[in-house]
């Protein structure tokens, strides 16, 4: 099942997706996000019937999945690229985090903002937290999975360089493409394998599959939880392929009118159109 | 005015003190937390009247001032030293965040986790944001202050040095002490000055003054809000003066039983006794 947070006539919800259809399950819940939704109904998404088809999918405006995660933990790189399978893996992989405000919704601006021209895109495979727990161990990590989604890591290269910290590049306002939905994890029994393309005004930029991520979901799930508490609607981002802007010869960055997409096999695409940002 | 989140009889609420009882805002307000409070009254704060007395001071439990912030924006380091004033000031901070899961209250315990043997304590100075903006001038940034309050920065040195990114380490369950209160700008209407001591066990390891912040609290309230949207209850935890642990000849490192204390003039003492965490 695809489970979306989105706005219709201005009223913000979340429901699932039924053909070309949404079904509000806020109103049927009386829930006030899909994270709550989540956290509810963890074991039984994708099992609910009787769904009503409450307005047409071309009528809503898409939300990030979750707009707002308690925590977005995100990896940098982390994909065995040709050529590279043998390389030696580091202990530890490259971690940092996103604020909420960061996240734009499918079909939403994904803001430039005029402080910065290196804007670079990175598409990534995100697994959306279905239950609470802490030191996980990998063997159940899956079990701890809502779903999955596809996520745009917008970054401002030069501000991610302010200091040894990628924070202030990572966190721009409305610069993380998140959607279109989560598929829920019964209908993705097993997060390898699955195909990763992003394209940039349709030109194929970054192409991997999940099969080869250096550190694996599972592996993630439990390093994150050794430290944190993991709840519902916590978002992991699991790290991008080779192909995005700043590594590209030359390189090549993002600009007003460009429009990025990342393609998941057995998710969708997300899709976000690049517009300046000049401020309040 | 001192305003606090508070625990009484297991029900959760927020309030402000007033002599030794706290008046129950949640109650009176119907909002339902101290960032809410804080989002519609910042123009009043400090000038609430007829406040009763509902509890005792000695009969709450105190939680991190703001349980739930959007963002925690945080600054390493940050404080001239004796002998280091005329060294160069960097282009920019180290800055990284927390979730708010690290967080904890007044009182309760500082947890070390058993994964980790070098807990260290940052006593800072926290400002909390009462009104939301973006991109907002040095000039004008204290007019964007709600009030400020007392931070233990908690870190596990193995784990910051994980990768080149601080954030497993800044981020383990329950390690950054946040209170016991915020103090309303209306009473410090200029937060330069203030002493800040952090003591482990009764014996001083850090002092110093926030008119030594290499960034001050303008430039860095203006820093944050260029690439992310400040709201109402945002945490800026402003960096810590040298004699944190790991920097002492030998190291030094927190141990189950000790206490630590972090008080600023003008706010009061946060105090948080070390104890382990040997996970759920």
């Amino acid at each position: 099942m695809r489970y979306l947070s989105f706005s219709h006539g201005g009223e913000v919800s979340f429901g699932c997706v039924v053909g070309n259809a949404v079904t509000d399950l806020k109103r049927r819940s009386r829930l006030p996000d899909l994270a709550s939704y989540i956290a509810l109904n963890a074991s039984s998404l994708g099992k609910e019937t009787d769904l009503t088809a409450d307005y047409a999918l071309a009528d809503i405006r898409y939300l990030p999945v979750i707009p707002n995660p308690s925590k977005v933990l995100c990896v940098a790189t982390n994909y065995w690229e040709a050529g590279n399978e043998g390389g030696e893996r580091p202990d530890y992989p490259l971690t940092f985090s996103r604020f909420a405000a960061s996240q734009t919704g499918h079909g939403e601006a994904l803001l430039k903002s005029d402080l910065s021209e290196k804007f670079d895109y990175e598409g990534e495979l995100a697994v959306i937290i279905g239950k609470a727990g802490r030191r996980i161990g990998e063997a159940d990590a899956l079990s701890y999975v809502a779903g999955y989604s596809c996520f745009n890591d917008g970054s401002m290269r030069d501000w991610q360089k302010h200091s040894t910290q990628f924070m202030p590049g990572k966190n721009f306002f409305r610069t993380g493409g998140f959607g279109p939905w989560m598929v829920s994890a019964d209908e993705i029994s097993n997060p390898t394998g699955l195909s990763l393309r992003t394209r940039v005004n349709g030109e194929l930029r970054q192409s991997n599959d999940t099969s080869r991520l250096i550190f694996s979901i599972p592996w993630l799930i439990s390093y994150f939880s050794q430290f944190t508490l993991l709840e519902p609607g916590d978002v992991i981002v699991t790290g991008t392929p080779n192909g995005f802007g700043s590594t590209r010869t030359p390189p090549v960055f993002l600009a007003d009118g460009d429009t990025v997409e990342v393609e998941i096999t057995g998710i969708g695409t997300l899709s976000n159109t690049v517009t300046t940002d000049s401020g309040p």
